[in-house]
């Protein structure tokens, strides 16, 4: 099967501010043909610069797909360039210029003179029209590889590729299926899980995984490539059959749902309904519990207490509790999911409180309360991270505690 | 002044899901230096390619910045591939494997096998330790060019780049002094913007402007670069004092400080407390005021009340107020408001009730209350954006309506 590389043209792409998103587009559309792209670049608008990134692309891969520097000023390049590349030479035709004016005069504007660069086609290229705008793409095989000039903004793009490049593509490819499955972990760290799974996917060949650390969960990419759909989907469907009881409950989701997402679920199915209070995360719990649509239907509300004094007088934590234990303790999580769950009358509650710091003593110790219809538990963590963490990966905790408690509650 | 390219190592990097974003910030950095980012490249785990893509880049500019792969897996191929492009070779560190041993026991855990390979370092470089990670980064120069080795999570890349290369690279290049400001505002959209600030800017010949939306605020970067610390000063303290009188009050800050770091010295000053009433961002706008560290200086806590239940229950709010104006209305908020005023006993509340979406009617809209010692207010806003950006934009009109109110109050 031959490689593609993305190949980004433009100089507003090098500044701070903008990021090609182009490539993820294409790369969904190449992998769906069985093809991986194995490299992408970002160049400005600069000739040498261009045509270097251009013959290294072709040297190396046997699809080579350009977007952008496609208009019609001075700095847009990438015809002159892959002209130059290939030793081809930049045709007129009157025909596309004829094209470009019209659809401009029916704007009610004037073709300004440098709209006549667009017209210009790579000597040998089949010409890509372009119903959304002025720059035509263009298709030229040399040597073997296959070029794409796409113009760069995404209405023009999509369009094009998927009216004119991938019925091409098809002609010129082996069939080839490619199948993908995400397991989503949370309690396990990044090289633990690594020891323990990598025995088993590295005896699979036409399998690539890939095991992503996103704050504070794991993630791990299944991806097989086959001759058939169907043998696509045994080569996952058996790998993920022998990963998942290694990990065992540490797997949360297998479809890419969200960790809130998957609670959300466990709960709507149960009829039962959450409600929190947050010290150290103050409101965090709460809003990723939320971020899921339609999270009203299980999600009552709960309190941000954080102070000694709002944990007293919203949650009923009694006062000694706090002066005896400290109100980072496992007594007071204890007391204060089950104050949310009292005051609010929901199913479930869940408890945070902790030092973020960067400040003081006993940084990253947080206490994570559950409280529940048949009593209450505490975990207590200590993390090594920075404040921004300590909050993120508590969040991680609270709700795993409550996932792995519904998993285990009979519907 | 010499030229950089970035090179984004992780076959993830490589999949429709994800981009790399690091770039961004390196190339900002780099920018702030007189450094030009030339080209951007993101390559797979694999080592062939990798190397060669070092090769190229070593060969084209003056300093090569290499970010992730430096993780303990297999597939982590990074100091491999440098020392190979170098024809230098891998030492093991046993003063840095101990390092990583003792993080890691720090989180209670024990030390897998392959974290010792975090422990190689390419003959010759400097190494560049991780205050928030395993994997340290290496500093090398090699006939002329400087390559960076940098861990793939931004939370370990940028203090890394800040604290280590940045002394590094001002030694290396020519003094040239750039100074920035920026103007964070909120309230105004960008092309409004724009248009009203674009007549001075562009009059000024050695400052580079920059305008970006960030998460519902417009952030004006100012840029002078020049001879002198003294002349790029001076450069942009005079462009920001003609712009800042036309933006009034929508500027909150001139030095980078968040929104909730200026409500939170202006509460502080004013010996002032605050809770919070959250409907629709249901902790977003508490977790986003406690994202300060010490915020419990001035942060009492509040209320999620996301059920009408809630709102009635655990802030008063009369049932009659919700059956008669619906739950988003600008009587709701206002009781909200002062609910949770009353029941922390703050000086000020802020409260946030709206519809989110996706689904139902008159989404986007959202109303925000403010009580105070000397009375309320709402605001009514209406959001064309997704349930996102409503949650988060909300809590954006709140922070203002709060940092409005406290300036207008004399200490």
């Amino acid at each position: 099967m031959p490689d593609a590389e993305i190949i980004a043209v433009g100089s507003e792409l090098l500044t701070p501010q903008r990021l090609d998103t182009n490539s993820l587009y294409l790369t969904d559309q190449l992998n769906a043909l069985g093809v991986e792209v194995v490299r992408k670049t970002v160049v400005g608008d600069e000739r040498e610069r261009l045509t270097d990134s251009i013959l290294g692309a072709a040297a190396r891969s046997q699809i080579v797909v350009l977007t952008g520097g496609l208009g019609p000023t001075e700095d847009d390049l990438t015809r002159d360039a892959v002209a130059s590349a290939l030793g081809r030479s930049l045709i007129f035709h009157q025909n596309i210029c004829d094209l470009i004016e019209a659809r401009i005069r029916a704007f009610g504007r004037k073709m300004a003179e440098n709209n006549r660069r667009q017209a210009y086609v790579v000597e040998g290229a089949e010409v890509l029209p372009n119903d959304r705008g002025t720059a035509p793409g263009q298709w030229i095989v040399n040597d073997g590889v296959v070029f794409m000039l796409l113009p760069g903004p995404p209405m023009e793009l999509k369009p094009m590729f998927e009216g004119q490049c991938l019925p091409r593509l098809e002609k010129l490819l082996p069939p080839q299926a490619i199948r993908t499955r995400w397991l989503r972990t949370v309690g396990m760290g990044e090289s633990d899980l690594d020891q323990l799974i990598s025995p088993v996917y590295t005896r699979y060949t036409n399998l690539a995984t890939t095991i992503l650390a996103v704050s504070g969960e794991i993630h791990i990419h299944l991806r097989a490539r086959c001759a058939t759909p169907q043998e696509a989907e045994t080569l996952v469907a058996q790998a993920s059959t022998e990963i998942e009881p290694l990990l065992g409950e540490r797997v949360y989701s297998c479809n890419g749902d969200s960790l809130e997402e998957v609670i959300g679920n466990l709960l709507r199915a149960r009829h039962a309904s959450l409600s929190v209070a947050e010290s150290a995360t103050a409101g965090l719990l709460g809003g990723r519990i939320t971020a899921v649509p339609s999270s009203s239907d299980y999600f009552r509300g709960g309190f941000i207490t954080y102070s000694d004094q709002m944990k007293i007088r919203l949650l009923g934590v009694p006062a000694e509790l706090i002066a005896e234990h400290s109100a980072v303790s496992e007594p007071v999580a204890k007391a204060m999911a089950e104050g949310a769950r009292a005051g609010t009358g929901s199913d479930y509650a869940l408890s945070i409180t902790g030092y973020a710091g960067p400040d003081g003593k006993n940084v990253g110790l947080v206490f994570i309360g559950l409280a529940s219809p048949d009593g209450s538990e505490v975990r207590r963590v200590q993390w090594p991270a920075d404040r921004e963490r300590v909050r993120a990966f508590s969040t991680n905790i609270a709700l795993d505690m409550l996932r792995r408690k519904l998993v285990s509650v009979t519907h």
